[in-house]
């Protein structure tokens, strides 16, 4: 049968990494490639405990359709921790509550990007991004992201020349490179984009995993009226309950709150007050400094391991945060023989090239540190550095 | 601040049922106006109970991140359903499960919907349904909808002249009419759809609720290829937790697929778990009856009281199930006057006009007699009857 599908889900690139991960599932492969939080680390009970009080004492109300921004509550408890967090003065009606940080960026697609639109992504970029924005049929501008965060020199002309809609980037502890933006880029960003009618949307689906817990102050700070904040409980309570925001101006909200209405009425309420329950009965701040503490440990190990075993030919960042360490092979060697290679000894790692939206990187990859142990680190270290003597690069 | 918002926000519908219905919530008012299932018939009890099984027994997998189309074991069980109850071999893997049956709107409209496609819906159609579609900047060809169902004269003429990419319809007690189409209306449309490029949408939102618990054949049935059918538990578990499904042809559900990794990633995973351990755990079909009696009990003496005290041009729908009833003013008058009016004495109804995406329907009404009781039904009927017997029509 031919369908009359749309032009823009023909643009939208299919998953490589959902097919890459069908592949990396098997219990006896050792998984870099994914993305997913520790499992362990997901405080199940104390979920329960706020599930059981939610359903028995106010089922009925908790069960039944809500308003299209979310519950009061839990977006007072987000605006409050902002202030907490960043010292910056969030209101409950700037906050949203979306399914998870991913369906943000649908939103703001929805509500900015007109066909041809100009979007600016990090190079390499968040391949979630990517996917969302493409429904919309923007053209990306990849601005080139290294050690203190992206290109400004790129960025300031292609937002002088090209007008675009939207700026998205992760200045904490970027998916998938591993990089936290310095105080000094974000403070430039703001001058550029300041004064035009550029806004960024600024990801923040890892700012509480800095592993010391320190903070930076985010672009929103310095740019209050064209920054919009995306956030997520995907990383520090759980990802499968899908639960995120957006912290936008309230001209921007009303027009958010317009589209999700259409897109699905209301997040699922009876989670948003389980979430709420939760983070009210328990202090999350000390579920966080647990996660913090793992996987700092588990990136140390595995940083320590790439210094001592792999070439010098081959580069990795060295996150403060996040989940994620982004190779650089030699020029003119290809992440996906790494990938095939690796897989013959049962271990995964993710090619980086679906990270570049106007492709390139085929000597990157990305490794996730979160989900695995330190046995299952030292083996998958020792079986790519034995690729790399091989390759004798 | 000025913001470069997109043309198809700008030209989406802002929901004007959201505006009323924060005027209708006081206590005071009795409301006919919203959509809202019977709280009373939530079955809070079995659904915590299913929410302590799956925490306590896998919570970390069922807090995890899942796969976009869905929990298998759900999708097994709608599939099944379908074959129980239509007859019709519905296959798991042409089910995904979705933010209730609204998101499945928004996903249709992202795959097949290009700027100034035809779409054609009834009249007076779903309001959600309008917003969903409108994000993509189609342009809706409304059919007239009266007793039997939609004008398949009109849809034939739409089909062959601008050969529009959906048609979308709800063949069992219609939002908002409460019409259901007759046998020989779903034989016609299929008839007249086959062999075209125009894809049935076919919302079926309130097929478990016809109170006889009779079933006619959905047009899925004559029309396999060309017809997505859109289900939810919204009106049958629980409308809070959001949980809707798409019911499509492989080669749709694929891109429906990559549409929803873009939109979201994945449903919330746990209540899909929830929603799944409590189907399977309990005969949902008990709860259904308990439904279906109770509505067809408030329907029958909402109906009966209307027979009895509205003037005879005051006309109205008879529901054979759904949540909704519809009224017909005299040409000339409006229901907007109508709800002012009923509002001074605490009473609230919806204005049709909101549900004709061409404009017209001013002197229509949707009532809902799902979320009153016979007491209420009783002082509200009242109410609206004396507005009639003092307006003289």
């Amino acid at each position: 049968m031919k369908y009359g599908f749309s032009a823009r889900i023909q643009k939208t690139p299919k998953s490589f990494i959902r097919e890459i991960l069908k592949v990396t599932q098997k219990p006896e492969v050792i998984s870099f490639a994914g993305g997913l939080p520790n499992p362990s680390l997901i405080d199940t009970e104390k979920i329960l405990e706020a599930a059981e009080e939610v359903i028995s004492k106010d089922g009925r109300n908790a069960l039944q359709y809500s308003t299209t921004e979310g519950y009061l509550p839990l977006r007072k408890y987000i605006a409050e921790r902002y202030s907490k967090r960043y010292g910056i003065k969030a209101d409950p009606d700037e906050i949203l509550i979306t399914n998870g940080s991913q369906q943000c960026l649908d939103l703001i697609g929805k509500i900015f990007i007109d066909k041809n639109d100009g979007v600016v992504i990090e190079r390499p970029g968040y391949l979630g991004a990517i996917q969302a924005f493409s429904i919309f049929e923007p053209e990306f501008f990849p601005v080139n992201l290294s050690g203190e965060g992206p290109d400004t020199e790129e960025l300031e002309r292609i937002v002088s020349y090209e007008n675009p809609k939207l700026f998205y980037g992760i200045p904490n502890s970027q998916n998938p490179s591993g990089i936290t933006y310095s105080k000094e880029k974000r403070k430039e960003i703001s001058d550029i984009l300041s004064g035009t009618d550029t806004v960024f949307v600024e990801d923040d689906a890892y700012g509480e995993l800095n592993f010391s817990g320190k903070t930076l102050p985010p672009v929103k700070k310095y740019l209050p009226e064209l920054d919009i904040m995306t956030g997520s409980f995907s990383k520090i309570v759980s990802p499968g309950m899908r639960m995120g925001w957006i912290y936008a101006p309230e001209e921007i909200l009303d027009k958010i709150s317009t589209a999700k209405q259409a897109s699905d009425l209301h997040s699922n309420y009876l989670c948003q007050r389980i979430i709420a329950e939760y983070l009210l009965s328990n202090n999350i701040d000390d579920n966080i400094k647990r996660i913090r503490e793992e996987y700092k440990k588990r990136c140390t190990y595995m940083i320590d391991l790439m210094n001592e075993k792999f070439p010098e030919s081959v580069s990795h960042t060295n996150p403060e945060g996040g989940m994620f360490i982004w190779l650089t092979l030699p020029k003119g060697y290809s992440s996906m023989t790494l990938f095939d290679k690796a897989m013959e000894k049962n271990v995964a790692i993710l090619p980086g090239t679906p990270f570049y939206c106007d492709g390139g990187g085929d000597n990157t990859a990305r490794i996730n540190f979160s989900n695995s142990d330190e046995k299952d680190i030292e083996k998958g270290i020792e079986v790519l550095s034995k690729i790399f003597s091989e390759w004798k690069i």
